[in-house]
């Protein structure tokens, strides 16, 4: 490695073998990343798309191992370097480099974090990006696009996938690419959704084209109260159905309603913005689909402790391991993967803990988010095997918006069938040597077998 | 040619050498298309997707040329087997196979026509695609896929590039794949929109599921007119700017004002529908955005002509090429592009007709569609090479919705820059002989230069 450290130095001028920046660089913020994380032999800190193409260039030549990350706020373990090697740490490309307010239009470089881009929109430009994670404060741009990020408002304003309009992409040999062209084009396939969700496995990327819209000048709130998880959900999609796009439009089962509002039915957390006119249409369209009214104390509820989080590691350190799965699916298939997600979890020893709400709605269907609990180490791996099989067996996708990393990388064969073998394709004509976080989205590389589990 | 006939005969039931059909399958409706086309050696008419794959399979192995075609309405040359081989006629893979009525989704072959799938949308279902290109009755889903169509209802529906929930494909070498995984995945990169566009180049489109829309139970019509063309795109772009997104939105400037409606001003043609509640808020919003009120004389005479077209074949007789040109552009760059793009026309010798429309809007931009006409045949390329020249000047992209095809081809390679080589890198690796589609997109084969110009 020591040959490796010499060559990054002349491709990047930040490089570090500090003991600390390693220990650091080893994990994100995944359940099991304690357990497995590993060290790198570097971390290098480009501060131009140049640098980053010539680390990938030195490392591809060498066939060291190279690990994207951004803010390292990701659930799954796809920033953690599992086979050793650099931590291409990205958060030095940060910062908006371009409005087009016409065009209601930002450039934007990977590295920018998710609270300064959408703080600078709102203060100097009078717009919005419209993408709210809960991990808004401690991740990146280029993380998002990595990982197919959804918001809280994703359902007037889209995933990310959906608000991007191009992207500057490092490639593994060190080529420079832009792709897109807004706001449509007919030019052959759009390579932004190629790079979208690849979790930097097929190339880096170093810049982002986003749409912004005005900071909305109008907001309604609403809640509403159902008899039945089942009854929630329809009424989501007759409000989809009808055009209907209201910001927020999240819906609890009675065990959240419970924890969440001290409340005993199924809550909706309804929340529109935008144009006044719009808004008043939709929040109409919400309140003419049904459900007890509850006012909008909810919502305010909802906003008061929408990011809190359970501290992973000291949970692990009284036995208790906890994750979430979003995973999407049909408005037809989403009453049945619900029951059968929570059923299959339930029936693994050792879990304390299910429930579920609806998190993110589309026209097609929606994004359900399920939350387990359970004792010891060892439950975590089956509990996940019964609930990607659950998911499978009911025609789900096994994540809406966390990605894949190395948590569910041994379920993405099965479930893309044949397009995983296209897949593995892609990769191999994109980044020969293999170098490009491997061990994830269950891709081949050069380093070994599976790191986990 | 005997041995790949016979051959072909064992992959797919149906294989024609017959003289008629290898007249017909030549061409397309490219203005250019009657001096331009090769007989292809035979027509495969596959009635599965499993035929589809055997054809691929075969022609691999012998190298010979594969053009994918659906009803051949395509307007670039893209259907037309400029290096003779095999043109494989998807129209045997039409029809509706399902509708998930709460998940409003439709899975279709690939030659589905487009007003018979609508038809039955309606009359079966109550549902609509909201996909009505001018070509809807001689246009297939597969082909409006390949080239990234729009319709006329865009504005609120989108492109069948944001309609498409996932494809069935089949490959070079036989393999059939499924992408996509409704409503929405973080499950690696979509490769969905890897095949949206590829033109029949990367693979070959046998199905799709497409997003649907209750049939809407409301319309509301209106037209406005500006004093200025700039005057009119900037309406357009604060009616987007406030989030309504009305189905048609159309201007038109002075010229094709005067021919189309006999007014002398800037035509803006609207019309939107839907929910009632959603489209009244939606047209409110447009009146608000100013213009002379029209009343609803121009919407009704554009429904009644919009589908007129001119007998380019009766034209060419007279001497007389005329083409149009799609592109699409940011709002900012807008104004400029429609100049530019005139002007630089308006330049070359012959030239007899230049004139504009705004046809599909976005929040970040629009498609402008500019109609031009011009004496001898040896007028259209120095045109295109000024209309192309003036649209990568100004930073708008080539095409649309018409795609690229042999019309646009070679401006592509520049337009794209080294996103163009990834493509070429995609297309050896899905196609390594190299036979789908020759000549298409400035890609790589293996049957000698360029077919044109």
């Amino acid at each position: 490695m020591v040959d490796i450290v010499e060559r990054l130095r002349s491709a990047c001028a930040q490089v570090s073998t500090d003991e600390a920046d390693l220990v650091d660089a080893a994990r994100d913020r995944w359940t099991m990343a304690a357990t497995v994380a590993r060290r790198p032999d570097a971390v290098a800190r480009p501060a131009t798309a140049a640098e980053v193409a010539d680390v990938l260039a030195a490392c591809s030549e060498a066939g060291v191992p190279v690990t994207p990350a951004g803010a390292r706020s990701g659930v799954c373990g796809g920033a953690m370097p599992v086979h050793g090697g650099v931590v291409l740490d990205l958060q030095g490309l940060g910062g908006i480099v371009a409005v087009d307010d016409a065009s209601l239009l930002v450039d934007a470089g990977a590295g920018t974090m998710g609270d300064a881009l959408e703080t600078e929109l709102r203060s100097a430009h009078g717009l919005t990006l419209g993408h709210r994670p809960q991990s808004v404060a401690i991740s990146t741009v280029g993380g998002w696009l990595a990982c197919r990020s959804a918001g809280q408002y994703s359902t007037r304003y889209g995933k990310i996938e959906d608000m991007v309009a191009g992207l500057d992409v490092a490639l593994a040999d060190g080529r420079l690419i832009h792709t897109g062209g807004a706001p449509r084009a007919a030019t052959g396939p759009d390579l932004t959704q190629l790079f979208v969700g690849s979790e930097g496995t097929l190339g880096v990327i170093t810049s982002a084209r986003l749409r912004l819209h005005p900071a909305p000048p109008a907001e309604i709130r609403a809640a509403y109260g159902f008899e039945s998880f089942a009854a929630g959900l329809d009424a989501c999609r007759r409000i989809l159905r009808r055009g209907a796009t209201p910001a927020v439009l999240r819906l609890y089962d009675t065990a959240e309603s419970e924890r969440s509002f001290e409340l005993s039915t199924n809550v909706l957390v309804v929340l529109d913005e935008g144009d006044e006119m719009l808004v008043r249409a939709t929040m109409d369209i919400v309140a003419d689909e049904g459900g007890e009214r509850l006012g909008e104390g909810p919502v305010e509820r909802w906003l008061a402790h929408r990011d809190d989080t359970y501290d992973t590691d000291e949970l692990a350190r009284q036995g208790i391991f906890g994750d979430t799965i979003e995973m999407a699916a049909g408005w037809s298939s989403l009453p049945a993967l619900y029951q059968a997600v929570l059923a299959a979890v339930a029936g693994v020893e050792g879990t304390v803990w299910t429930s579920g709400h609806l998190s993110h709605s589309y026209g097609d269907g929606a994004c359900l988010y399920v939350t387990i609990a359970g004792m010891g180490a060892d439950w975590y791996v089956p509990a996940w095997d019964a609930a990607a099989g659950a998911i499978l067996a009911t025609g789900g996708a096994l994540s809406h918006h966390h990605g894949i990393g190395l948590a569910k990388a041994r379920f993405l064969p099965a479930a893309l069938g044949l397009a995983h073998a296209v897949l593995v394709d892609l990769k191999r004509a994109l980044d020969p040597a293999g170098i490009l976080n491997p061990g994830k989205l269950g891709l081949p590389h050069g380093f070994g077998g599976p790191a986990w589990p």
